[in-house]
């Protein structure tokens, strides 16, 4: 938790007020804070700033002198096709891609998504995981979540009207590495290397019909070598490269 | 687990035995393999290859038709020095820096890491997580694995000579960003713009001093953009630099 970000409500001219649990147990236990002591905080959905700690009570930490004076920093012209993780990891995942500024992201079946993960009560936190990605990035501008339980309805009628510039689907087994895709594209128009929409499986990655759906709507496939990583490390190696330009 | 490694004493002419628990509950209950079926399997600092099922046990697994025949991608030539983590997360980034290739990890003393965390149990289990890590990312050869409990004689003592090209510390508050590091580095010298060793900190980063004991051993300090990562999002996502050559 790197900024304390609050809900518009907990705002009252200059003071504020915390009230949420974790965030009352990281002043007092991470931050080991006390009255006085200044604190980075934010308004979900608006801007960054500072308060100093007024008074620490059990169930709420009072604030003053609140200053939001920074925008936040602006988000990844990204959109992240994801197919739907175990629901174990699905926490860190989205807190990671919210936490590197992913600005859409799309969970959908896909035929290695067991079925039973869209039963996964974890699917009800998202908005939980968000605001754990949002303090952790220092971000208050959550990305937009939304489910797609059929992948060919989707794919077939809504991608191509998502994809604004042009997509990327990771798969181990494409003959173009992304390197190799990047290089081309740089060529091409260097100022807009990088794609505007990735599509990353779940462990086992995409069958071939699901590459072929992408690839009928534009989506060119690339490896990222020959090791094979774990979903969330492959997620973050490849986002790392917006965080490069 | 994307190939199955076993010890060079599991081996017989062209038959093999699996006989660990986690590899067997692998084939059985994620594989559900048959006797017949084929395993990628690799012997553990040698090759790649394949494997018939000959047979299933309670508690081994005969392999018939051994051939080892491909050689394991190659290492990374990158070192990384990380301070010691939170225990909780040492498995998951010990196997991604494995799956990755790292040749090189050492875990290293820094101002913010928690004593507590060089008694963990987790530092008993590291050839678990790398044997995991290697099992993920198809290689059969480990990293180098050290722990550096002295911050200021590891840095001032060896440094130096296991920087053999040249270091970076990832540093949140660095004025040099990694993608102005790499096109400067690659305007001098294209075929050798990454770095052979890169210094990452645990949640909180470096303090001034060791960024300054760091940088006076050739390690330039560089950020990776405004947002804060995870210490495990953080790794990938840099070492995804070396996935992209």
């Amino acid at each position: 938790m790197n900024c304390i970000l609050l809900p518009a409500t907990s705002f009252s001219h200059d003071s504020a007020q915390i009230s949420e649990s974790s965030q009352i147990n990281h002043v007092n236990n991470v931050l080991a804070a006390k009255a006085g002591d200044t604190l980075k905080i934010g308004q979900l959905g608006g801007q960054l700033g500072t308060a100093i700690i007024e008074s620490i009570h059990s169930d709420s930490i009072q604030l003053r002198d609140v200053q939001l004076i920074s925008a936040p920093p602006p988000k990844l012209d990204l959109t992240v096709i994801l197919a739907l993780p175990r629901p174990k990891v699905l926490r860190r995942l989205i807190m990671d891609m919210t936490a590197l500024g992913v600005r859409d992201i799309i969970l959908i079946n896909s035929y290695r998504t067991q079925k039973s993960y869209w039963q996964s009560p974890m699917l009800a936190r998202l908005d939980e995981f968000v605001l754990e990605g949002l303090q952790q990035g220092v971000d208050t501008i959550a990305p937009r979540i939304s489910l797609e339980k059929r992948f060919k309805p989707f794919v077939e009628d809504k991608l191509a009207s998502i994809m604004t510039h042009r997509g990327i689907v990771a798969h181990p087994y494409s003959g173009q590495s992304f390197a190799q895709y990047l290089r081309h594209q740089q060529s091409s128009s260097p100022s807009k290397k990088l794609p505007s929409l990735v599509c990353i499986g779940a462990e086992g990655g995409w069958i071939d019909y699901e590459i072929a759906m992408l690839a009928a709507q534009g989506c060119e496939a690339v490896n990222i070598g020959s090791r094979i990583l774990r979903t969330e490390a492959a997620v973050n190696a490849i986002l790392g490269q917006w965080l490069l330009q």
